[in-house]
């Protein structure tokens, strides 16, 4: 408690360098980076630094006594759970930004705290600088709990919001987030939906106590949208936006998903634009409760590593209180949902098995089909809708009286 | 830790009823609420409670070896400080609502914390569900932090809300802001600005770790708003919000103060509208995070005492780590602000020493000036702007380049 932090830092990218940065900068932190583990020390870097600090051995970082935490901002899945789960077990506390890696492999890495008495904190694996996880984690704390619900990927988000707002075409709006910096080394990470998928498996195991592995939820990015949906959306004074989200349909289930979603201008996730998250969090007696921020970008990000940093100083850990909550819900991909798919040689109306078709609309060059599915079906159809020519949006419907 | 947590509730209004619903109705709090001090047994009550549970004697919970925790939720200042300081001496948690009294007396509950070794816990005191205490204290645990700067008041901001946006009358609103029960007993403690600056005094504590007794600081409501005022704002295309800041002004120092405040549509605040609450988090990495909620009503509040009293479990307290921080900020009023100020018979223009006059207005009706002038002299000229023909708003100058 209260202790002098001494940092072994793994990855020294964009985050690591504002990670080094503000740390270095911050003078009531009480902690310093010792050791800065890199792939490649002879790489030429921004951010000037003691070469002495500096190794490609990632024991030399473990087998340091001094070194009291680990901050883990590898941008390598395989790489950041060969550290982190190396950190746990040997007692050292970690705190890693990698969503993808911890919404694969959260089950273990809760395992391995309780085995190692050690600690993992990732409030940056999620929305960047807004503390979703800490909040879920510690104030919404109780079963009043009923939806949590957002915009989670900075850079689809940012990508969107220049076709909505600015009219800008899909593409160059894509290569002026890449150009910014706001998308990830692989764009098809944000553009598939999969970023958005990884924050949310790890903020449904914070809101509700239920780990569902990424494969299981049905997942739908935005790179097939066609300037017919974004004409569609704009007719009906509708924004476009990736909305990943898990709710309690019941009292016994709850349901996730991320998918494209046509957003009215009276919900309050319309008007996050750019780069910025936006987190709605509903509950029995506060009603709804939104968070915005920035969402992506290294500084955004290595505040909210700070604020982890900090936390350890007063041995701070996550106590995943709600999984051994009674009654914890169950997850159900039985739940009827409203989508518009939009196809041009696929055929749509005859692939997918709507339980009611509510409107088609055949041209020479675009059709669309609105209609009512499960959400079982649309996953058991995911092949067909990852067609090129198809874009499938969702369409609020058992919100539909709710200002969200 | 993670014991079973026996409540002995003081009061039970509003708040106290709801409390007691929702504490009663959580299936895992792990708590439950074992005895009810009010001043009248005989006063019938909305929710039904076991009638051997209700006392009028203080010393009837404090005495009951079962009971580990207070929760205080009295409507009077005086009275909740007596049970406040007594439970802490005792060595017994309390959960608190009562903004007034924490901030006037927060010093002093800060040092028996320590000396007895308990803890007080107050999130509900300030906005309501949105935990704003919590956030500043955990995660904004750093020198980053710039500014908080919001509407901290539920009904003052109805009040306003039904005038801008839905053109009714001040009277007319203020009735119903009070029919609707988001007025506290006494509605003057809203439309003075003193909710907010109670709330303003606890929040600066847990931001930049620095006490500033109530009456150090500039505070000015909105009850002489005058017709005037509402169509100038409108005109301007600015609704005009009761605000309540803390900000640094530079690295040494900064100012706080509430003050009704013309806000254009590009702020975030602009669009926190009826009884709700928003506050924005300005940092140096993070730049704006905005948190947003219901901050008036029983349930909302009792939703984040149930979140303190859900910490209790895990003996959660405020470390005030900020308060031993090196080179904390002084707190200052030596800094130029701009502010409109209506009047007909006062003569403001020749008694308030402006350092310069921006614009005047004179009519046979109404007259208003616009000009710069110093925190330090509105403070001292308070006499003079409490006259009923005058109305002062801020015009947000040292932000004129910023999106906040």
């Amino acid at each position: 408690m209260n202790q002098q932090i001494s940092i072994g830092l793994f990855g020294f990218g964009t985050v690591g360098q504002s990670v080094y940065k503000v740390i270095s900068g911050a003078k009531n932190a009480h902690a310093q980076i010792s050791r800065i583990c890199v792939r490649n020390i002879a790489k030429p870097r921004a951010v000037a630094v003691d070469p002495s600090i500096l190794t490609d051995n990632p024991d030399d970082v473990f087998a340091d006594p001094s070194i009291n935490l680990i901050v883990e901002v590898v941008d390598d899945a395989e790489a950041s759970y060969r550290i982190v789960s190396t950190a746990l077990r040997r007692g050292i506390p970690v705190v890693s930004g990698s969503k993808a890696m911890i919404a694969r492999h959260l089950p273990e890495l809760i395992e391995l705290q309780r085995e190692y008495g050690s600690a993992l904190l990732y409030d940056a694996s999620s929305c960047g600088s807004i503390p979703v996880i800490r909040n879920l984690e510690e104030y919404y704390d109780n079963d009043l709990l009923l939806e949590v619900k957002g915009i989670l990927n900075g850079s689809s988000n940012y990508i969107l919001s220049r076709v909505f707002d600015h009219n800008e075409d899909y593409n160059a709006a894509l290569e002026k987030a890449q150009k910014l910096g706001f998308a990830e080394s692989d764009p098809t990470f944000d553009l598939s939906g999969m970023d958005s998928l990884f924050k949310l498996v790890i903020i449904t195991v914070h809101a509700l106590g239920v780990y569902v592995a990424p494969e299981r939820v049905f997942t739908y990015g935005i790179s097939t949208i066609h300037d017919a949906d974004i004409r569609y959306a704009r007719e009906k004074r509708m924004k476009i936006k990736l909305v990943a989200q898990v709710v309690k349909v019941d009292d016994s289930n709850f349901t996730m998903f991320v998918m494209p979603e046509f957003v009215s201008p009276s919900k309050y996730i319309y008007s996050v634009d750019n780069e910025y998250n936006g987190v709605v969090i509903r509950g029995e007696c506060y009603d709804r409760q939104f968070m915005f921020g920035k969402g992506a970008g290294g500084l955004p990000t290595a505040s909210s590593i700070l604020s982890d940093v900090m936390a350890r100083r007063y041995g701070y850990s996550y106590e995943y209180k709600k999984m051994s909550y009674i009654d914890r819900p169950r997850y159900t991909t039985d739940v009827m949902l409203r989508v518009y798919v939009h196809y041009s040689t696929t055929d749509i109306p005859s692939l997918l098995p709507f339980e009611v078709v509510r409107e088609q609309f055949i041209s020479a060059d675009d059709n669309y089909v609105i209609g009512d599915i499960s959400l079982g079906q649309l996953m058991a159809a995911r092949q067909v809708l990852s067609a090129p020519d198809v874009f499938l949006a969702n369409i609020p419907m058992f919100f539909l009286d709710r200002d969200d």
